[in-house]
């Protein structure tokens, strides 16, 4: 097989490249060859990978082959696991030195499901030191010298360079969609609760959710359905009614980001939505700040071993965080999650006009430098009240990297989002200027 | 030091011992070698230890005697670990044999938590299969032909036989609660979320919560201390407003466990609390089979891994369980999940007029054989709303097996609750005939 052919196959989105093994147009060997044949020639350049496993790979996808019947419906699509996540034949360090040699015994529940439907584990991809603040040493694709957004750097940056067709990623505050936003991907963070998260490495158990990054809705779709066991999504029957919403942060936003969310409200409503703009005031405007004080309080909670007998070897500045959860009374603590509660009780009456928010994804552009994996001041309301959210690429700033927006949904409507971000995707992405700039 | 001293030491709550060790009447070693002592006599008959470890109990004990300041809330209090949790130090089995050999690298946080507030570790104690179904091997301490309840079996019993203070237990259906009751010790399942699970082997995420045993609820309280951060429990100051719920299964119920609830409540009123019937209707009476739903759902998808490369170590009755989890259609988990949040919401009004409900833990004494932990119908329902409950052993059965009642709180209620507790237990357990049963 030439090297071009190679290169294309790793150039095929999941579902694209389920079909095409289906009808014995590709092999899985093949695809796997062909992303492993990309991850290792610009590995020196992004630094995506804690553990990549291209033998193991290839040899799991040889093995596909020779099966008569299709394993699942991610038969042969290779699979990028954030580190955070275990895995019981690769090494599971969790962007720490403490577990620098750790190699657990079971995978994740949601890993060992992707691999019961036909996905092959191609490796391990950076996240920030226990999915927290303390930077991975990865790059963003699109310009080396800034931040490929975190905490799933490595997931988010090795599906943007065409690596890997799917990511696992996990969003405490912004994780999954931030990341998704400043490499140009798509990012799904689904409702609390409903991808498992046995043999995930806790930050903060009541917002701590499992992502999934690929590029194209359809094949997060397709993912989900090995997860979570609900059908795969279909385009909405009816015209969407979009939530424009701004958020009370507006002012922190880029013009350019501003810009990419009101174009993409524009390109809707002409593609046939009804737009109307949706602003949450009250105690919305102090929710970011709730979900900081349960995720310090409940990440100091999970880190209390590795507080107590390895505090060296953890970053001063993921320390200092775990230091203000010791320090923030519970009584603060019991506040922050009542007010979540009210927010979520009041969003209802938002539901009964709107099937989606559409809101902005990040602040802006990805930020230069790698000592910060940027702002996730808009992500972190919507992981507080665990709803399902998706980020899309559609369009660039001024410096040539990615924007983008997100649809958020009600609890529990992940299906129907995924729906309506399947239309989306087809109504935004043809504008989006950066589709083909890493190929 | 004599056998009678070790023994009276073993026979000590925690707080009381905390109180000796600070006024220099005790020490942690003394302490820790009667409850040894103890231990290693009884586990022929009770096995009640996945593993016990007597030697380094009792090194840490001399450790901490060594120091000229108190370490924490439970300075040398030795304190047993229900096998589900992970030991940095000691193996964590699981109750299964797929984890015969597995020893973790770090400390599940609650016991990274206790051994910060100075509690030592004496060992793990059997849980039935991934504290689902399968039996523990563990006997009743009040007769060995009775099962002592599950999952968490060898905790409930030895701190039942004064082997040591405190137990960790977890409850997904019933299982701190049920265990509890039958072994006749006080049971603390605390609000959802509100000990940290990180290093929790998972059964069902949206149920698992970690709760605490003793032989007072001044113990639990003190614990919960360690654990929640919030301060101990006070004697409620107003007379206490019970409500009294027979719930819809009452007729489950033996008559000896209906006599000990309706008496309980008679002598809470004649002590000044005002006391009240409530009947949860309607949607309540299926929430239970709503629980077993979401449990079979979760705990098939957290044990993924298991059921895909270690089958044929499940034991059948489990596999079966698992089997009917992947079997049930999602609309179906969701439908449940939407059930509980609706219940939830319905008994709202009940806490405007009851600071608790009170009701049965278990529908009577604890059954004859080992086969089965016995039925957790009367506690699936408190799990589920993720309700704060409180056991406490109040009466002996025509078998002379323990009987007894919770009591019930509104979410978040945690320190109220155990305030309620201490008052009922003032009023309940002096009438408690097998209080020194087993001394």
């Amino acid at each position: 097989m030439s090297g071009a052919q190679r290169g294309d196959a790793a150039h095929l989105g999941a579902a694209e490249a389920v079909r095409r093994i289906a009808r014995g147009e590709l092999s899985a060997q093949a695809l796997a060859e062909a992303c492993v044949a990309r991850a290792t020639a610009h590995e020196a350049q992004l630094h995506a990978w804690a553990h990549l496993a291209p033998e193991a790979v290839i040899a799991q996808a040889r093995a596909l082959d020779a099966q008569t019947t299709p394993k699942g419906v991610l038969h042969g699509v290779p699979v990028a696991v954030k580190d955070i996540l275990d895995t019981a034949d690769l090494p599971s360090r969790y962007g720490s030195p403490i577990y620098a040699q750790h190699q657990p015994l079971a995978d994740a529940a949601c890993v060992a499901q992707t691999r019961a439907a036909g996905g092959l584990v191609m490796g391990k991809t950076h996240t920030t030191e226990f999915a927290s603040i303390h930077p991975a040493p990865t790059v963003n694709p699109h310009r080396a010298g800034h931040t490929p957004g975190g905490s799933s750097s490595g997931s988010a940056a090795a599906v943007a360079d065409f690596q890997v067709p799917l990511a696992f990623a996990t969003q405490t505050a912004g994780s999954t969609i931030r990341p998704a936003a400043f490499c140009g991907v798509v990012g799904y963070k689904p409702s609390f609760n409903r991808i498992n998260r046995a043999g995930l490495k806790f930050s903060a158990e009541s917002l701590d959710t499992i992502g999934l990054l690929a590029r194209h809705v359809e094949d997060v779709a397709l993912w989900a359905q090995a997860l979570i066991g609900q059908a795969p999504a279909a385009l909405p029957v009816a015209p969407l009614r979009v939530g424009l919403h701004r958020t009370a942060l507006w002012g922190q936003a880029s013009d350019s980001a501003q810009q990419a969310l009101l174009d993409a409200a524009q390109r809707l409503q002409a593609a046939g939505a009804s737009v109307s703009d949706v602003s949450l005031d009250g105690d919305f405007t102090t929710l970011y700040e709730a979900q900081g004080v349960v995720m310090r309080c409940e990440t100091a909670r999970a880190t209390a071993w590795e507080m107590a007998h390895r505090r060296s070897q953890l970053s001063g500045e993921f320390l200092r965080r775990l230091e203000q959860g010791m320090a923030t009374p519970h009584s603060q603590y019991l506040e922050a999650l009542a007010l979540t509660r009210h927010c979520s009780a009041q969003l209802e009456a938002t539901w009964q006009h709107c099937d989606v928010l559409l809101s902005l994804s990040a602040p802006g552009e990805a930020p230069e430098g790698l000592h910060s994996t940027g702002d996730s001041v808009f992500n972190r309301n919507w992981t507080s009240l665990g709803l399902p959210c998706v980020h899309l690429p559609t369009a660039a700033g001024p410096q040539g990297l990615p924007l983008g927006v997100q649809l958020i949904g009600p609890l529990g409507s992940d299906v129907a989002l995924l729906g309506a971000a399947l239309w989306a995707e087809s109504v935004l992405v043809p504008h989006y200027p950066l589709r083909d700039h890493l190929r």
